[in-house]
């Protein structure tokens, strides 16, 4: 791919109502859309018409109770939901071209039943499938799992290493071309192209071989997001594309430096990871109809669950008590993450920021970056980043849908053509021909006998 | 339902070559359908022409490898396939009104995920999936799993009824009309309407809630095959619908009665559960065209896969030394089961059959009732056991796709439909409404607060 022009990569995130957290009372949301297949299909297929080059949906095994009561929860818009690998294997038989890449956990599945779903789903989709491995973070999934807490970080990093190693070898239990499919001979296959894994490790012993060919791709494209130590490690050792949380350009070309140079200590192409950081957009004709839009979203911001994010985000301290319009109060030390506690803090206080003000501000992103602004303004900043080894393309997060994601694809994206940044037709039919990224070759790690 | 006429329920089995052994070697056989989406659908679109009451994909968790060699295993013709819930999903999406399928084990997933996965294929499918529950049966399996040896029978189940509890909790999680979507009022749900599960079990210990809201059927149609003591004792307790594997009407007539009694002893209506035996059907015009057809298949039989499959039901004794044409030696005694060795040992006797007859006659329907012949004379031996409380139904399998599947719904489903014993066109549009089954009403086990 060296000799063709660098492009920017585009990821469609799709949560049902949309990235901004009012999102659901939009009035022209659907807030009933996570359960309704005709609603995403038409969601996707608008992404493959903008030629992104996959759709993303993030997901959690189950549902995130870090709220007080079973009120502050009913204000929140996304609880439900289709389960993404069963959603993406229908999208897969009404797309063609799109890649669909789903969220799975590795401390809540067998490596076994991972690899065998994302194989089905590449073969469902003829090689356009690709998995964002997380290791979750959240009691509330443990809980679902016979745990009472979740796993410490080191733990779960460990499990997720040893569990690639499983998957990808699962992956690779038959050779690209091991089925004969020979009736007259009566061989449907080559007993020499068959491989038996036979993985025993600290936490799993899995026989194989997989019971799915290989994937049409060779193995599904590996997605993760690292920001810590472990996770950009595991990045570093696994993954193929990255996305990342980056609020400015300094920090997003440190994060890229960092982490290709990472994967090139482990031995490979920093080319082969593409780095993908998260850009919340709200465009518009013109900056005011921009800003029309996003004032429409942030006047539906409910407090109660305004003030659940910020005290989330401050380290669940409860602030409910104090005025919405007066200034945020000296906070007592918590147990959550005291910078960011620190960083949100010293932002009110250097903004001169009510309550209010600080909870409607980082409502909006969710901690992702905040492009507002005209096709010309969003083009600018986002191309900026590319050019400047900051990004090697975006996870775009449209405000709400359907309205926001329209409004990316016939207004972001045709400047974004324009500049020659992102392509007008796909060049091949896979996710990795999307990504220019190589199809592994076939590697036996074959230890068992059958 | 008591008011209509009583239906005979169809199930369609469609692993992908076709039940007889040699299915994929048939001169019309696609045997690289098993990771074709684009056959599977036009399958099951021949079953919802039939107006099949449902599909059915069998599932192993791996592939079975109690075969000698990789030799053996390569002259078998079902080893790769798509993963059924990833497929179902697929093809849900591509039908529109029959009912879909798809075994899970008990022993090897999280009740979460499977909770969630089936939930979200009923929404999908707007009211058509069904689980047939499987414990898994095989040491194959559990070694994908970090077992080398699967658990005994007992705990399987043991296990199994407590998955199931869960399971059918968390789908009870949201009450239906728990979703308010109330842009206005600010309320995505009512919070009275969310209840916790908070499982805390010998095998499981699951919070809940589930993240899919409650599933358009309350609970997708749970089927089970219970043949041992547990098995039936689980199908009573659980099943809606039940697969059995039966040759003779008195036996089947006894396993209907037995099985409906223990339905009734669990206080449940033993209307509900329907009993459907497999039946592997050839039809042709004429008995002579039927008896071609079959011909074509048994001549196909590797001797291999045959000697294979004789041995394995004669309790994996070594009978390759011997002359296909020749009579069954005496066998050593084994640890296999003694009693189906015994009773094949008399069959060969009473019938004076070569080794080749022998493992021919098992080949063919792998132990189900075998029937031959004209739509007249098929439908009058299903007919037989129909009115004579022998079975509900039955889970019809054919020899080969596509050509078997399309000779019983172009031959075999006209004559049942012309007797009135099954419809000419779906009353409903769930699986539930196929079936006469009640929609389970909310229950509610809620013993956690959020």
């Amino acid at each position: 791919m060296s000799s063709q022009r660098r492009m920017m990569k585009l990821g469609a995130f799709l949560p049902a109502p949309g990235h901004h957290v009012a999102a659901w009372r939009h009035p022209d949301a659907r807030p009933d859309g996570g359960l309704d297949f005709d609603f995403y299909r038409s969601l996707v297929r608008t992404a493959e018409r903008g030629r992104f080059d996959m759709v993303f949906l993030s997901d959690g095994a189950g549902v995130r109770t870090k709220y007080r009561d079973a009120d502050e929860l009913s204000r929140q818009g996304r609880m439900v939901h289709f389960e993404p690998l069963t959603l993406l294997s229908a999208l897969a038989v009404h797309t063609t071209h799109i890649g669909l890449t789903a969220t799975a956990s590795t401390s809540y599945n067998e490596p076994f039943t991972v690899a065998r779903q994302f194989a089905s789903l590449d073969h469902l989709s003829a090689g356009r499938s690709g998995w964002n491995v997380v290791t979750s973070a959240t009691d509330a999934e443990a809980r679902n799992f016979n745990l009472d807490h979740q796993l410490p970080h080191a733990a779960r990093y460990r499990r997720a290493h040893e569990f690639m190693e499983v998957v990808t070898g699962l992956w690779d239990s038959w050779e690209d071309d091991a089925f004969l499919y020979d009736k007259e001979g009566g061989r449907f296959f080559d007993p020499a192209k068959l491989h038996v894994l036979g993985h025993k490790g600290e936490h799993f012993q899995v026989r194989g071989p997989l019971n799915v060919a290989r994937p049409p791709q060779g193995h599904p494209v590996i997605v993760q997001a690292g920001s810590s130590p472990d996770g950009q490690d595991f990045a570093a050792r696994w993954a193929e594309v990255v996305f990342t949380v980056q609020q400015t350009r300094e920090g997003a070309q440190a994060y890229y430096r960092g982490l290709k140079k990472q994967v090139a200590d482990h031995g490979r192409d920093p080319d082969q990871v593409k780095v993908l950081p998260g850009a919340f957009v709200v465009v518009g004709r013109t900056r005011a109809e921009a800003e029309d839009k996003y004032a429409t979203l942030q006047d539906l911001v409910d407090p109660v669950v305004g003030l659940g994010m910020l005290s989330y985000q401050l380290g669940m301290v409860d602030i409910s008590g104090y005025p919405l319009d007066g200034p945020l109060p000296e906070l007592p030390a918590t147990e959550g993450s005291t910078s960011k506690q620190q960083l949100l803090y010293e932002k009110a206080r250097r903004e001169g920021l009510t309550i209010r003000e600080l909870y409607l501000s980082v409502a909006a992103g969710r901690g992702h970056r905040f492009l507002l602004g005209t096709p010309e303004s969003i083009a600018d900043e986002l191309e900026d980043w590319f050019v400047n080894e900051a990004a090697d393309g975006f996870n775009i997060m449209p405000d709400y849908h359907p309205g926001g994601l329209d409004a990316i694809v016939d207004l972001l994206v045709p400047e974004l053509r324009r500049r020659g940044l992102t392509r007008t037709e796909y060049e091949g039919t896979t996710l990795r021909d999307h990504l220019g990224l190589p199809r592994p070759p076939f590697t036996t790690t074959t230890t068992a006998a059958l």
